[in-house]
C-alpha cells in the first residue's frame, strides 16, 4: 500500500460529526469522538486527502479538530455555530455486539444542517455522502460539478422516514453501501442476493452489503465478491465500524484513481481491515495510533484467511 | 478433481436414514429420501466409496436402495428391520429458509437403532459420525479399529439432552461441525470464534463452523479460513445442507487421503459446493443429476467469490 500523496485525489466526506457516550461489556467512554463522517474521514484518511463537511457547536473540543486536521484531512468545510451544541448520543451494547441501544438522540445543530460547499470541495472527483438526511445528500450531489465517484451510505431511520428521497439519491450514486437488514428492509427480498440486486435496479451500479460478523458482499454488475470477516476474539466498541468500512473503501479507491473491479475488492477488503482496527477500542482511540504497517499485516491475513487452492484442472 | 477410483479410501458414514415430508415457498415432496445419512453418503460419494450405516423399516423404497448402490456406496451396513417403519420427519420453511419447522417426528425403528459394524467396516480409516444419538457415537468410535480421520456432526436436541454423551464424543473425535448457534449453545460464548476456540479445547483439533447462508468457518490448530457462501438466489428446499457440505468434506479428504490444512480448506469449499448445488432442488434430486463438470465449475467460482489481488509488496 503506497503512502498518501499530493497526487492522491481528495475524497469528500459529508455526515454527521457527533460527541458519543458508549458503554459496552469492555467499558465505557463519555463525550467521545464520534459521527459518521469522523469514524470515515480518518479512515479515508490513511489512502487519500479529504475534505470533510460537518457541523459542530461550539462546545466540540478543539483537540477533536486538531486530531483530523493533523492526518491530511481539510477540516475547512465545518461549520462550527457559536453557542451551538454538537449532536449528541448515548447508547449501549450488551454482550450481543450487534445491536445498539439508543438512550439518547440530541441533534442540536445537526437538525438544521445546511451542507454547503466551499468552492474547493465542488470539484472533489470522490464523493462520499455518509449517513445524513438523504434531503442533503441530494442537495451535496448538486453542488459537486462532475465527481468521478458518487457513494452513499444510509441506515433505517432514513428508510422508513425519508424513503422518496433516498430512492431519489440512490439513482444518482455509483455505489450504495447497506447492512444486510437495511437491504431486506427497503426491498422488500428477504434473500440478501436478491435484494442486492434489487438494489442495483434502483441506480447505483454497485451495491456493498454489509455484514458485520460475517463480513461483506459486493455486487457490481454482474461481478460478485465476498469479503472474509476478521476473527477478532474481543470486540471494545462496535461504534462506527460501518463508517470506518465505508470510509477506507473509497479513501483506497481515490488513492487508486480507478474504479476497476479489482480496485473495488481490495477496497472492500482494506475497509474491512480499518474497520477490524477500529473496533478493537472505544470511539476513534485505535485509529490514532494505527500504522500503514499494521494494515498491511492485516491486509495480509485477510488474504490467508480466504487463501484456498485451484483446482487441479488436470483432473476434472 | 480426480474420479473416484478404486485406490480412494473408503469413507464410513453412520446417521439417520428418513422418508422425508417437506414443504417450502417453492414446493413441497411427500416421502421423499432424506436422512443425514443419506445426504452425506451420496456427496460424499462424488469423491470416494462410502460405506453407510443405517436402519430401515421395510417400508423403505427399494428404488431409495438402489439409488444409494448406484453411487458406490456400500449399502451392506444398512439394517431392515422387518415390520417395522422407517424414521419420519415432516417439516416446513417459511420464507426465512434458514428456520425449519417440525410438523412431526416419528422415530420408529430408528427409535432402537444400535449400529453393529460389519467387519468389512471396521478397518474404517475415515469416519464421519452424523447427527445421531451421542452415545451411538461413541458405540461406532469403539468399533472402528484404527481410524485415521474421526469426524463428528451434531445437533441441539442432543447438546440439551445428552451433553456428557456429547463431551466424551468431542474428546475421541479429530473433527467436529457444528453450526454457529449450536457452538453457542454449547460453549456458552456469544462470539463465533471464542466458541470455535472452546470447542477446540474440549478435543477435537478442527472445528467448523456451519453459517449457512453466511459460508463456514474452520479452526484448525491456529488456522483459520472462512469459505463464502454461494449467492444462490432461489433455494428450493434447505434440508439436508448441513449434511451435504459433511459428506462432500470428508469425501475430499478421503480421496486425497491425507489431513493437511490446504487439503481441509479445499474440502470445506467442496463441502460448501455439494450443498450449494442440494439447495437447489427438493430432497436429493438435485444429486442424481449433478456431474463432476459442474462441481468443478462451481468451485472455480467460489475461487472468482472469495478472489482479491495481493498487497503491493513494493509499495507498502
Amino acid at each position: 500500500m503506497s503512502e498518501t500523496t499530493s497526487q492522491s485525489p481528495s475524497v469528500l466526506i459529508v455526515g454527521s460529526m457527533a460527541l458519543d457516550n458508549v458503554r459496552t461489556p469492555a467499558g465505557e467512554v463519555q463525550d467521545a469522538l464520534g459521527g459518521a463522517a469522523d469514524y470515515s474521514s480518518i479512515a479515508a484518511s490513511f489512502f487519500s486527502p479529504v475534505q470533510i463537511v460537518g457541523v459542530v457547536g461550539d462546545d466540540f473540543p478543539q483537540e477533536h479538530l486538531d486530531f483530523l486536521a493533523s492526518r491530511n484531512i481539510d477540516i475547512s468545510g465545518i461549520q462550527t455555530i457559536p453557542g451551538g451544541k454538537t449532536f449528541r448520543w448515548a447508547g449501549y451494547y450488551d454482550f450481543d455486539l450487534n445491536i445498539a441501544h439508543t438512550l439518547d438522540t440530541q441533534l442540536n445543530v445537526f437538525a438544521d444542517f445546511q451542507p454547503k460547499l466551499p468552492v474547493s470541495h465542488q470539484n472533489a472527483e470522490y464523493v462520499f455522502l455518509a449517513n445524513i438526511d438523504p434531503e442533503l445528500q441530494l442537495d451535496v450531489l448538486k453542488q459537486v460539478k462532475s465527481p468521478k465517484l458518487t457513494v452513499c451510505d444510509t441506515m433505517n431511520f432514513w428508510i422508513e422516514g425519508k424513503r422518496d428521497a433516498l430512492l431519489e439519491v440512490l439513482k444518482h450514486v455509483d455505489i450504495a453501501f447497506m447492512n444486510d437488514a437495511e437491504a431486506r428492509q427497503l426491498t422488500g427480498k428477504l434473500s440478501v442476493v436478491k435484494a442486492a440486486k434489487a438494489l442495483q435496479e434502483l441506480g447505483p451500479k454497485t451495491v456493498i452489503i454489509k455484514k458485520g460478523e460475517h463480513g461483506a458482499l459486493l455486487f457490481s454488475g454482474n461481478e460478485h465478491f465476498a469479503a472474509p470477516s476478521y476473527p477478532l476474539e474481543d470486540i471494545a466498541d462496535p461504534t462506527g465500524a460501518g463508517d470506518t468500512f465505508a470510509g477506507g473503501f473509497i479513501g483506497y479507491v481515490a488513492q487508486q484513481n480507478n474504479t476497476n473491479i479489482e480496485t473495488l475488492r481490495k477496497a472492500v477488503v482494506y475497509g474491512s481491515v480499518l474497520a477490524s482496527f477500529n473496533v478493537e477500542d472505544f470511539s476513534l482511540n485505535r485509529m490514532r495510533t494505527l500504522t500503514h504497517a499494521e494494515i498491511g499485516a492485516r491486509y495480509r491475513e485477510f488474504r490467508n484467511i480466504s487463501f484456498f487452492e485451484a483446482l487441479d484442472e488436470a483432473s476434472v
